[in-house]
């Protein structure tokens, strides 16, 4: 593993938050777990590797949709336990739902969660 | 509690990962943990209110240091378990360590991690 790995803080459950932001917009696309292993082949491949706690196990992003994330910079924060990534979203859809950044769902003045991003692509042609 | 906030999905420790970015700059600051009386107070109060795991109390971003974070916009994602805040950073310092962000540290092209952003205030003299 590499050290610059084993410097980072993981939890309990052996996993870290990372942020997805895109490189160009600035926009934060997504936020997935990392594990150490996921996480050293984002380094590698220079492409996102998340992984899944539903499915647990590795989540290659992108490997069904063809909506990869190509690694332009990695960072970390102050108590290294968080990972930020700029990204180049290939397609421009981050989100399974279709939509740019799965981050479409705003509070609005009633206190009532709006939904504000349309879907770009219909997940069932994404996922066929 | 707020219908709101119920709809989300805390962890275990009844957490959820709060991301705040520069509304202005866009610029990812932090990302700290919310739990559901934190989201609460943070919607009324319209500043952000966290909770600290260190401490496992509410943390009032800004309490101590004069840096308070005014929430613009507040959105949670796909699955309803991630927070992200649009927020204005008075004084334009949000990690403790007296710099604008806590991403400060990236990696390069050896691998290593490598400090990229100054410290625009003393510590010591924020937290005196």
């Amino acid at each position: 593993m590499l050290n610059c790995i084993e410097q980072l803080k993981f939890d309990q459950d052996g996993l870290i938050p990372a942020i997805a932001q895109d490189a160009k917009t600035k926009q934060v696309l997504m936020l997935a777990w990392m594990n150490k292993e996921s996480l050293q082949l984002t380094i590698q491949k220079k492409q996102a590797v998340y992984y899944s706690r539903s499915r647990q196990k590795l989540w290659y992003k992108g490997e069904e949709s063809g909506y990869t994330q190509l690694i332009k910079k990695i960072r970390t924060d102050c108590d290294g336990d968080v990972i930020l990534l700029e990204i180049k979203q290939v397609g421009g859809i981050s989100c399974h739902t279709g939509r740019t950044a799965c981050f479409f769902t705003q509070l609005d003045e009633k206190q009532q969660w709006q939904t504000i991003a349309p879907v770009i692509k219909d997940p069932n042609i994404i996922y066929k």
